[in-house]
């Protein structure tokens, strides 16, 4: 089989890394070009000495769209706007594009430009664009030719949301998510919040109204409005989200049917009932698991959802888009064993 | 002045051992006295090197209700119902008492045994004991002769919520603590599951409905059934509690003028306003720090509480204690200023 | 191709673990037979939930020797002397062995018998038993029926020792071995000593004098006497040794041909001249990197060495071993880029 | 008794703050002033929120020659060569001067410039330097005006050696020390090496040769030429060192006598024989802690030095150096006990 040729749009941060490290086992991939404005010349290794093996000859280029248009797919990880310039230009050209930005996640433009800020530079493309939460639109995501790849707290919070909303099993009201991520979900940076000194042995919540995420979480689950919180954990991948929703109508019988129904053949989605799942749980895998409690004197469950938050949570879930776009085996290149040490 | 004369039972453990601590540097304190069962007759730097300097002919005693007698006051860490037993015969023989397990914490007497699943046996001195939150409960300290000191994640939710729910602007109905705590609540154990291999670069919620210091905060606080989610996270100590509450009256000028009358006047105790307070804010120091942040449009207050577990949560909160109850100056002994690094 | 047959023997630990993490992606592999003495009958993700997807239907199982004679290969990773008396009895039923512990690594009984203090109680098979140090020895291992797997500070050492050793660069006095390991090289226990709130944040050294690992590394490299101290870092995985050698001929242009003809070609040991490796070089990978530095002005040459000591130091070396044993492609299953983050 | 009024110049990095921490808890202290370019204008509460209760209005400002004379001691905590620019000002002014730069430690002119690559600015004021290593040197710094605050590993290795030296125990020839720090050594900066997550679980050598407390080493202890090799441990405070060291006469008795003579009346200097001291040991104190253990065959003596290098290797010694200067108690506001957790 040929392989897929690959290019790697603002590849020196820590998605682009693990893009690299799981298409270095990925059996029909193959990256021909990594882009970096700011790393350019410099060889994959000098950032990642580990993809000293597997890239020897592999340096961080500028991007030039000439070079670009010879691959099959592209990932795009640059902040926003400028992910839809670029990833737009491509898929123009016929490039599969999988954007890990929020550009192509919204189906509302309005929405998007409220939660961000600013005006989208492709609003033309997102009728196009298919929201990459595999599991839940593998179909559209087959014939896509742009991939919005999800956020890492939003993939954690849909699949555990979106089934007990579409049973209705969950009030939509009142729904809080109290969600904690590693530090890895703030990327590669030199800022003295995020160094060790300031960041080990700590805990904070931050962004404490109106987290961007919101918004996506909203228009994905159909929930109106809910209350979310990102705390920063000491730890350097992972997501754990504690999810309070109050029971509508249904018992632990229903809310398990609900899941199996929802993920029973799913390669990368456990539901562990009763076993809260930890992080230790999918750290190091494509993974999600979701687990949950009642307390029934008060009319709530408690949801607890977990992703690494650079696999399921971003690069991970990129490659099982690509890998569900080109006709493959969906867990080519993923891992369905995590770390837990 | 003459010295205060002071029993710790049941000292090797995490809160024995920072009592000592704190008291090394407590100019009116002389620890004569320390118990263990299992470490008697070691010195107590064998355990805790670092006590070398400071308690240099200090050895563990097995229990001596003799010797006891002598002191002027006795800080029980035992487990409940067995504290119960001891710190009762301690007071029967007029000895001051500050007990750190919930034996003396409750009112009530049926809650107790109820949250406990155990019957209360000295059940007879629950209406002399005094709740030792001392900011709340300081005139009732003075006189004591048995303080039941508070728990670790209640004086962190009370502190928080009282003044709220005392003036009417929070909603007792749907209140949710979301609370993360370091691993040194779980005390000093040889347990596999709180080994580093398990317990680091891992974060878990546990006890996930039913964990006992519900109750406490309910008694105390007057909030009739809340949900309380306790997490464990990586770090050693430091309790940070997300507390959701719906606002029921009021706005920030209110909420600031509430916390203000609470404990403008307070050393202890920091209102910090929109400054959300980090486990760094009060690492190390006696201090908890509270902050908020409103959610307008789904109309919650989200209030964040922190709290060093082993001082303002444990032995912090007892010297500080002892200090009232013996008239000293209230912070002798104690950290005004955390660790931050 | 037909599956290789695999039983685990012993494999409750944090090895047994890895192995069955790493066969997991081995596409020739399958593990029909796990045992525990302490968990038989509980499923391999009751212990270790990140691997239920992989194993949904293994349990941990007693030893029981009719069943382990169905198998090809058995991974023992069990206390000395017990791998020797099971592994030997595996061995005589004509199961291919290959041991984790230091029952089959040394060719001098009288060595291992003082080192560890005991009787060898199959001394009989160290002469057909082979040391399983795969880029030394590989030749050997393609046709040995018993395979001693190194241990994982003898890994890093002999690797970085032996090439120098062997072209005469270094001399063989005054060689000094500062090792520091994470701590899942003890393994999972319930240990005061290696709880969470022990263990993190502190560093120590350890068995300063007479660690077992020294005359492994002095037999295998013929180093007659060395200086070797042992260190436990604050994180579960990876060794990380600076090792001090007087240089005895030759500068860095000798040293640097003398590792690239020793490791020139191989995938799993990676020279970096200058670029000294670090723990992430390397954690998560099977791969062992080596720098080094000269002090000329002390005449002395700083080697760095850093494993996985799961892997290349234990787990993964034991695959490798497989895959030689088997004529399978030696990187089958084994991960070549390691973790960074 | 009147407060001694106390300039911090360069407050904002953490030798800063560990200055205001110690400073907020001793009797006879007042902080009147702290600069910072970069900060000025802000609270000190505002870099590190823990502050808040002691230095409620205490704010960083520019550097100012004249507000500085009004104090009666200056703490310097600048880069080397600004230091001695500003605190040669402030020395000829009259003010006593504390420096915790390299500017003044050493008494060779020429070695710190060669090993600095500067030209000394005030090479005339390391005449009435005194070298500030408090057990060490107490004679001469009660009369000093001028201290030079020695280095973090400086002081480790110092302590562990001088009595060994100058006693004729250990050969000077052939000593080596490797070094572990952690990561407050590097100070407060925006460096995506020093990030959380490149230093957190990882471990690395670093400056492997000529790191410049080498030389200072070499000056304080008399030894001509040393080895000598600093780590990064993923912790943020505290060093360890272990040093090699071959024994020239004497046994386990002398070693102890050697260090019993050098130290047995100190507070902060605890030597614990064959009791190897751990990070936990000191850190959070001002206490140095020895031990060793002897490698009889490879006749070397093996030295275990822990300090936390913010404390003794810094502010801690620091404020030491001037409680001697101004006739106070060596002890007053440094902690004697460490965090053990």
């Amino acid at each position: 089989m040929k392989k897929i040729r690959i290019a790697i749009i603002g590849a020196n941060g820590y998605t682009g890394f693990m893009l690299l490290k799981l298409l270095a086992s990925h059996r029909h991939a193959e990256v021909t070009f990594v882009t970096s404005r700011s790393e350019a010349g410099k060889p994959v290794s000098a950032l990642y000495p580990t993809l000293a093996g597997a890239y020897a000859g592999l340096a961080f280029s500028e991007y030039d769209p000439e070079k670009v248009k010879d691959v099959d797919v592209a990932f795009t990880a640059l902040p926003h706007t400028a992910a839809a310039k670029i990833g737009g230009e491509l898929a123009d050209a016929g490039v599969k594009l999988i954007d890990l930005s929020a550009d192509f996640r919204y189906t509302s433009k309005a929405l998007y430009e409220t939660t961000y800020g600013v005006t989208h530079p492709r609003g033309d493309l997102l009728k196009v664009a298919v929201y990459g939460l595999c599991e839940l639109n593998r179909e559209k995501i087959k014939s896509a030719r742009i991939v919005g790849n999800p956020g890492c707290y939003t993939t954690a919070a849909i699949l555990a949301l979106k089934p007990l909303v579409d049973s209705g099993i969950i009030d939509t009201a009142g729904v809080i998510i109290d969600a904690k991520s590693g530090v890895t979900g703030a990327g590669r940076k030199a800022d003295v919040n995020y160094s060790f000194c300031e960041a080990d042995d700590n805990f904070k919540a931050y962004s404490a109204v109106g987290h961007r995420h919101t918004t996506e979480i909203e228009e994905k689950t159909g929930i109106p409005s809910l209350v979310f919180t990102p705390h920063l954990l000491p730890v350097k991948r992972g997501i754990l989200e504690t999810i309070y929703a109050r029971i509508k109508s249904g018992d632990k019988a229903e809310i398990d049917a609900c899941y199996e129904k929802a993920y029973g053949g799913e390669r990368f989605v456990h539901t562990a009932g009763g076993n809260l799942p930890e992080l230790k749980t999918v750290r190091g895998s494509n993974c999600a698991a979701i687990g949950y409690a009642l307390d029934e004197k008060n009319g709530i469950v408690k949801i607890v959802s977990v992703i690494d938050n650079l696999i399921k949570g971003a690069s991970g879930q990129a490659v099982q888009n690509m890998n569900i776009m080109f006709g493959l085996d969906e867990a080519e290149g993923l891992p369905l064993v995590g770390e837990h040490l």
